[in-house]
Order: C-alpha cells, then sequence, then structure tokens
C-alpha cells in the first residue's frame, strides 16, 4: 500500500470515528428531532472541538485527492526525496502528507477530548494511536528527518511550491494581482500602516482598472464576472494575491462590493441593477456595509438600528459600528430594522442604500437641510489598517424611496440578502489569510537564508527547519483548501464548508506570522520589518466575518449536529 | 487515593518517562562523555520538545507541592465544588488540578514525538493513556463540567485567588506596589503607548521614592535589599505587580538596575560600588545595558563591539542595538571586547560604564571634545513601548579608565559579571509575564460579565466558562512556578529553573493574551481597549532575555542532557 492510499485510510477512519462522536453529541443537544439550542449550549465545549476537527479534516481531506493526482503525475515522489520545488514534486507532495499526519495527530486529540467528555469508548482510537503502521506512517511522513527535509527545502525558495489546481484564467488573474501587490503595494504597506492613512488613490485607480471592484457584477451589468455563473475561485485568487502584499491596503477591497452587488443581484429592482451596478463595478462610487452595531456583534437577529417610512423617505436613527471603509465609500448598505415589530426578529431587516461624499479623514460628518446626520469615526486599530473601520451614528437621516434595495418587495429580507455576500466574504478572509501567511512564509525563508547564528545560516538548524515546514505545510493546506471549497461553492454548496476554512485558514495565519515574527528574533517585533505587520494584521481575521466560536458553534456545530440528527433519524 | 496523590503518582510517572527519553536523547548527543555541539544540533526538534515538557512538568509539580499543603488546610476541597474565592480553596484547587492534567495531556503528545524520533517503544505512554483511573482523574479535573463550573467562578471575580505562598514581606511589597500600578499606571498607560511617549517623570519619581531601583543593592550600598542574602521573591512580586499596570511603562524597570547592581556587586571595585551603587538605587542616573549587537543576537561569544586601551582611557568602536532605555538612562553597561585575541570568545569581554546625558528623545547624539560619538536611535516597536530600545553607535567614544568594571581585574570578565544578572533577568521576564496575564484575565472577566451576546452575558457561555478556566489555570500555575523557582535561585540553584518559567509564562503570556482579546471580538482589536495593549506587548515576551529557541535548546536541553549523560556514566 502506498503511503498516499495509507492516508487515505486514516482519513477515512478518523472520520468515522467523528462521525461517531458527532451522533453521540447530537443526541445530547436533541429534543426529539431537533437540536434544542439550550442543549446545545450546554454542550458547547465538545461542539467546539467537533468543528475544528472538521476543519483540519476538510484540508486533510482536500490534500489527499490531490495527492492521488499528484501522485499519477509524479509516482517517484516520496516524503524525505525533497529539492524539487515545482508545482507538484516531492517537496509539495512531502508538505502535504506532513500536513496530513499532523492534521489527524490533532484529530486524535481532540477526538478523546470529545470522548471523555460524552462518555464514550475510546478503544478504537487508542487502537489507532499503538498501530504499528501509523507509527511507521508518522515517523515518515512528519517525523524529524522529514521535517528537517523539508524546511531546508522550503527554506531554500520562495513559496512557490504546491500550488492548487486552478484553471487558466484563475491562475493568470493571481499572476497579474500578485505583480501587482507585489510592485504597487508592497512598497507602500508599511507608510500607510505606521502613519494610519487610507489607501490612496495611486493604488485604488490602477485597481478599478484591472476590474477589482466588478469581479462579482456580471458582465452584463459593467463587470467582469461571467453572466451564467459564479466564479468564486477568482475572487479567492485576487483577495490572495492582492493581501499578499498587504491585508489592509488591498487585500480587503473585494468583500464589500461582492456583498453589496450580490444583495443588489439577489433582491434589487431592475432599475436599482441597472443604476448601481455598473457604478460599483468601476468602483466609483466605492461602497462599504454597515451591519455589525455596538451591542450586537455576531448576533444579527437583535439589530436595532430603525429605519422609519415617511413620505419624504426612509428616517435612519441609531448607530454601527466596525464598518469598514465607511469614510472613502460614497454609498453605505445599511442593514436598518424597517418593521416595527420586534418579534420579527431578522425577518423585520432590509437594506438601505446610504450615499454621502468619500472622504479620507478619519472623522466626518454629513448634514442634511432637513436635520438629518451622519457622523463617522475611526476606530483606531492594531493594524488592518489602510481602510478604516468606523462607529457611524445615523440621526433623523432621510433616505430616498428608490434607496430602499428591492423596493417594497425588500422590506424584511435585508438579513437574507445580506446573506447572499457573506459566505463569499468567508471564502475571502480565508483567501486573505492564505495571502498574509505566504507574505509571512517568504520573508521567513529569506531572513532564514540570510541571517547567521552561532556562525550558521538560521536555515541550517533543524528547529528553523522543522518551523519552516510546518508553516509551509499548514500555508499549503489551507490554499487548497480554499480553493477547494471556493469550486463547491460555484456547484451549489459550501456554505459549512466557508466557515469551515475561514476557521482553519484565520487561526493558522495566527500561528505562521507567530513563528515567522519569532524567526527574526528582536527585529521581528520592529515596526520596519514587514513580518511585525503581517502578526497585527492577522490578528484580526479570527475575529471579523464571522468570530471564531460563532463560525464554530452556530454554524459549522449546529450544522454537523442537524445532520448527525437527521442521518440518525432516517437510519 | 485522593485526587491530588493521584496526579503525584501520574506526574512521577511522566517524569520517569521523560527522563528515560532524555537519556536516550543523550546518548545520541554524545561523543563519548560530554554533549556534542553539532550532534546535538542535528538533534534539536526532539530537545526543543524536550524543553517544553519538563516546562510543563516544572510548572505541574510546584502546583502538585501547593496542593498537598492547601488540601491539608482545606481537606474538603473537591474539584467541581467550586465558588470559594479565597486564596486556597476549592476554586484554586480545581484550577491547579485542571492545569496538572492539562499539562500531563501536553507532555504525553510531546513524549510520544519524542519517542517516535528516537524509535523508543511507545508502549508503556499507551498504557499510560488507556488507564481507567487516569481517564477518570482527567475527566474529573478536565472534563468539560469541570472547565464550565471553574470558569463560572473564574469570571465572577477578579483574578485574587490561589497566590502561592508568600512571606510576610512579599506580599505587602506586591499588594503596595499593585495600588500604584493600578491608581499610577493603569491610567497612563494608553497614552505611552498609543503616542510612544517615554515613561514620565510623575511616574519615575515616585518608584524611586518607592525603592524600586535598589531592590538588588543591598542596604549598606543604600538599596532596600537585605546585606547578606538575595531576595528574588520580592524582585518578582515588584516586577509582577508593575507589569499588570503596563509592561513598558512600569513592568521592566528593575531588570537593568538588577543586571547592573549584580555585576558592580560581583566584580566591581570597592570605589565603583561605593560610587555606583546607592547612586543606581536612587534611580538617578537610570541605567541601561548595551550587550546585543546587530549581528550577534543570542550569540554572546562573538559579540564585536571593541575596547581600546589608550592612555586617555578605553575608546569603544562599534554597534549595539535593543540597547533599552537608553535614552533615558545617565549611564550604559557596555559590554565590549577588551582583548585583541578573538579566540578568547567571551573570555575577550570586559564592562565599561558609558555615562551620558539623559533625554525623552527617540535620537540623540553625544560628542566628545576629543571626537568622540555616541548616537541613538529609538527603534519603533508594536508594543513594550515607554522605554524603547535604542540602536546605538559608538565612534572612538573615550571613557575613563576608572569606568573599566572590576579594573584590570575585571578584563575578560564581561561575560561573568553580565551573567551574574541575566538569571534575575529571566526571572523577571517570567514576573512580567504573569502581570501581563493578571491584567488580560481581569479584563476578559469583566468583559465576559459585561457583554450581552444572544441575550446573555458572555460569561455564562459554556465555551466562554471553559476559556476562561484554562486561561486562570495558567496564569496561576505560571505564577507558583515563578516564585518556587525565585526561592530555589535564593537557595543558590535554579539556573535552568529559570529558563523553563521564563519558557513557559512567557508563551502563557501569548496565550492568554490572544484569548482575552478574542473574547472582546471587535473591540479587542481597537487600541482603545487596553487587552489590545497587552497583547502586542506580550508579543516580545518570547524574544527578550534570552530568545525561546535559544533558552531551550542551549539553556534547558542541554543542561538536561549532560546531567542525563552523568547520571548515565555514573549509573
Amino acid at each position: 500500500m502506498s503511503t498516499s492510499s495509507s492516508l487515505s485510510v486514516w482519513i477515512a477512519h478518523a472520520q468515522a470515528q467523528l462521525d461517531a462522536a458527532t451522533r453521540a453529541l447530537a443526541l445530547r443537544c436533541a429534543s426529539g428531532a431537533r437540536i434544542d439550542g439550550a442543549k446545545a449550549d450546554a454542550w458547547q465545549v465538545p461542539s467546539y472541538e467537533l468543528a475544528w476537527a472538521a476543519a483540519h479534516l476538510l484540508a486533510a481531506r482536500t490534500l489527499d485527492g490531490w495527492l492521488a493526482s499528484a501522485d499519477a503525475a509524479a509516482p517517484s515522489g516520496q516524503a524525505g526525496d525533497v529539492g524539487d520545488a515545482g508545482n507538484g514534486g516531492a517537496m509539495a507532495q512531502g508538505l502535504a502528507r506532513l500536513f496530513i499526519v499532523e492534521a489527524l495527530v490533532d484529530v486524535i486529540a481532540r477526538l478523546e477530548a470529545m470522548q471523555m467528555d460524552l462518555g464514550l469508548d475510546g478503544a478504537a482510537l487508542r487502537a489507532w494511536a499503538a498501530d504499528a503502521g501509523w507509527l511507521r506512517l508518522r515517523q515518515q511522513c512528519a517525523g524529524q528527518d522529514a521535517q528537517k527535509a523539508l524546511g531546508a527545502a522550503v527554506a531554500a525558495g520562495d513559496a512557490d511550491f504546491g500550488a492548487p489546481p486552478l484553471s487558466q484564467d484563475v491562475r493568470m488573474a493571481f499572476e497579474s494581482f500578485a505583480r501587482f501587490a507585489d510592485e504597487q503595494v508592497a512598497p507602500l504597506a508599511e507608510r500607510i500602516h505606521r502613519e494610519d492613512l487610507t489607501i490612496p488613490e495611486s493604488l485604488l485607480q490602477p485597481l478599478r482598472e484591472m476590474g477589482v471592484f466588478g469581479l462579482s457584477v456580471p458582465q452584463r451589468f459593467g463587470g467582469i464576472g461571467p453572466d451564467d455563473h459564479d466564479d468564486t475561485p477568482l475572487m479567492v485568487a485576487v483577495t490572495e494575491a492582492l493581501s499578499e502584499g498587504s491585508l489592509g491596503a488591498a487585500g480587503s477591497l473585494i468583500t464589500r462590493p461582492e456583498i453589496l452587488s450580490r444583495a443588489l443581484l439577489a433582491g434589487g429592482t431592475d432599475e436599482q441593477k441597472t443604476h448601481w451596478l455598473p457604478r460599483l463595478a468601476a468602483g466609483d462610487p466605492l461602497c462599504a456595509i454597515a451591519m455589525t452595531e455596538p451591542d450586537h456583534g455576531s448576533d444579527v437577529a437583535s439589530l436595532q438600528l430603525r429605519a422609519t417610512r415617511t413620505d419624504a423617505g426612509w428616517v435612519l436613527d441609531g448607530a454601527k459600528t466596525w464598518c469598514t471603509f465607511a469614510g472613502k465609500a460614497g454609498v453605505l448598505m445599511v442593514v436598518a430594522r424597517t418593521e416595527a415589530d420586534r418579534a420579527l426578529g431578522h425577518k423585520g431587516l432590509s437594506l438601505l442604500l446610504v450615499e454621502k461624499p468619500s472622504t479620507e479623514d478619519h472623522a466626518f460628518e454629513v448634514t442634511q437641510p432637513g436635520g438629518g446626520r451622519l457622523s463617522g469615526r475611526a476606530i483606531p486599530t492594531i493594524g488592518y489598517r489602510g481602510m478604516h473601520s468606523y462607529d457611524l451614528s445615523f440621526q433623523n437621516f432621510l433616505v430616498p424611496h428608490s434607496h430602499l434595495v428591492g423596493g417594497d418587495a425588500g422590506r424584511g429580507k435585508g438579513f437574507y440578502l445580506t446573506m447572499q455576500g457573506m459566505m463569499g466574504g468567508r471564502m475571502q478572509t480565508a483567501a486573505r489569510a492564505c495571502g498574509v501567511m505566504r507574505a509571512a512564509l517568504r520573508a521567513a525563508c529569506r531572513y532564514a537564508r540570510d541571517r547567521k547564528v552561532f556562525g550558521e545560516p538560521l536555515a541550517q538548524f533543524a528547529l528553523t527547519q522543522s518551523k519552516l515546514s510546518r508553516m509551509a505545510a499548514r500555508w499549503m493546506a489551507c490554499r487548497h483548501a480554499a480553493y477547494a471549497v471556493a469550486q463547491l461553492m460555484d456547484a451549489g454548496g459550501g456554505r459549512m464548508e466557508a466557515s469551515l476554512v475561514k476557521l482553519l485558514a484565520c487561526r493558522s495565519a495566527e500561528i505562521v506570522t507567530r513563528e515567522a515574527l519569532q524567526l527574526h528574533g528582536g527585529m521581528g517585533y520592529a515596526e520596519e520589518t514587514a513580518v511585525s505587520r503581517y502578526f497585527v494584521d492577522a490578528r484580526v481575521l479570527s475575529i471579523f466575518e464571522g468570530a471564531e466560536e460563532t463560525l464554530a458553534l452556530k454554524v459549522v456545530a449546529r450544522s454537523l449536529l442537524e445532520g448527525a440528527l437527521a442521518g440518525a433519524s432516517t437510519a
């Protein structure tokens, strides 16, 4: 049995054990045939482990599938026989195997904790841990010799190995945006971060011309997206490439127009589509999304900003927070409560488009002849600078009737329409994490080659090699998972998987940037070293576009438990 | 058998297995009767695991010893029966047990990896993992029910539980500096960080009056330290208390005078002691330590800054970096190469005292009539602001003969004299980590009580409770280990243990501040929220005063391997 097919067997074994634990957990969280919120809350601790185990298995399975194809293309590739920095090649295959084994070790540990809390028998898990074939495989793929050989090869290169399978179009887009990020974005990134500037027009204008803001707008509406289907891998590729230059100064530009464009496509009137989509696609105006409120982060159903219908239009009153790019934006998509009945929850929300002047100022105020007022203040943050996230306050602020998305038919559909773009937002966040990871990995490799300690380049030390191999393996796994889920989404699925890959990639970006900084020693802590920016930038990823805890529990675990319950009841 | 005595048995079991793995590793790293540097380098990966496993076991053993005494005082205390926020009490005992079990789980994982790389039989380890008594104990002490009950109790309080055994004097000092930190330091901390200011005289002057700078200067030389012994727990307590207010604006003030005072006590001439010690104790002048060089971080033996003897004095030429507080300092302790023979390595180094004007500027230049020049530039960093770390450049800079520490007898002793204060520096860094952790834990508890999501305070959710229990347990473990090692040092030992506790506490501070930030959601990423500062501050801890990798490999693993080899050869 080849190494890869052995890995497949163990992945399946892990999945079976996780499925069994999921079923047991689902029964404890169920009232009759459905998952009971209060019961599920009591079981959050194993539910959280479940989500993380599922995230690791998703990435492991994706790489395993890729290995099967790469194995076919390069049958002689073996872990240990490294050095080929081609796209498949022995090094990339070795890194894939390293990740798979480490992911399985992680899953075993999480299963142990789950089985303990669920009172399940752990004999099968322990038999696995003691299996001679598994121990050999683990040693071969993830022992110190494999790590050292892989890490030495990683250090010698420039993180240009192991790309996931991409279409010709997507690969070309990635390359052209990567070039732009390298030549135009990266040189400005430090200054934008340290002086807390707004992304300058010198970056925005060429990006407008490259079509960045129209990626999710179909060609018939002036964008560059296909008319008849989504192209999520393309969005992922562009975001990933730009994020490597800078998370704040380029990598996050697509998310907002995607959310608004998708909302308009799904629920806008024909007039609204015709008016807004070409403008959004052109990046003129730029846009921002005002959803989160000061007292309601992840809890959308409780949003309170009120929109009251008057003859003159809708009148907005209330506060929003973390509205990214609100200063520079010329139009805000505001999620507002248009329906007075509070019991409607998220079904009482609608979308209103608020036009405002674009500004690079950190504070702004818009006043209306009738006394309406909108003020904004950029919240200073430790990283993710360039776009600025604003506190917004609406007072008696009038919005024309024409700016209610979907017109009267759109009332109550605000949550649903926002969600159209949210999965894409999660995918893009995974992509942003991958871009930041690659930047950190490349910086770490360069430094490890150049810096000498105790008379040798850092890259010569076994511990450095071990760290680099694991960073590289993690980055590769997240990339592969991100593109695989992007394809799944375009085939109509992937809702839960988008959250899984967001979880894994964002946490991985924290880990990889932490290690890259640590490899730099004191220099890594200096603002003049790019890796210090990657570290603080990466920290936002597990918070925004769905906080880690919310995604793990409310999206992933909930979905897996419901699936397990449905399976159990039909079995 | 009581829970605690069972834990003791498993700790001993873990230690025995780690000892066996250490012996096997030592034999692979040995040439004859000594550890061979090149061979040890080839085995860095398992050596690194060894160091971390030893660090976890040290903390587990310390808490276990404390439990034995606390058990005696409160025999009814059981894990699960929590809520008493007294100093011992069921909650603190429960947290201690939680940490011990999680530390053992960590050690098992590291032993597995070591045994794999060393080709050792893992049967005993697997038998442990399958032992029914262990599984019951793990479930009882670290299962979700224990975590939830402990976390709820932690959230309700203010992190004032589970203090290690301290003398009356140390406790009083801790309390009075904690009050100062709370009332005077914390209110200024955000501004000092965000405006990158130097610690103002309004903080330094009361600290001078409280004797902070004379803690390691004996009373006979004008300090407040005992004349006849060290009081490391006192230093740890003061540093910990001040670091809770701010790492950069207060918590790190003691390290520099300690290093210089100890060097002078160990090797200064009588005149130097009489002249300098009372002044250092009074904090007038303040001092800084110039050791690290741009091309030599952890590699002291290769330091290059040259001091050339002339009739007029010593002439310094060369560069230093990361010289913290060099601007505000009136005297620098410079580690310089006084001996021309490069083969002498660290035996060619001496200490010179360089007087300079104190300044709060981020850049300074001192020129001498004879053309000598010293320039400094503060390196901007992502955190740990308030003292500033400087690049220094010495050009033809003259220092009087009287400023060579120890006079001619001090030549070649620079490394040895610096090391006198380094162990203390590591202990203080562990203490700083504990202070930052407590600040983050308290902030997390406050936020978890106040913030509502989905209609409930965050603190009511099982996942929040789980996280808080583990953060609190980790903080308690690091504190106990720090004070225990401080006592060990005063009894003449603790060299390796100081590195172990530095490793564990600094990494723990990264983990605890990360989780505290995450609990705050978006607010945690805002500069206006203190937890964002704790997060960036904590990141420096694993880098300075001995980088993680250097301490783990060159101090801890080396020492354990040499010990194992000596044990094996005498056995």
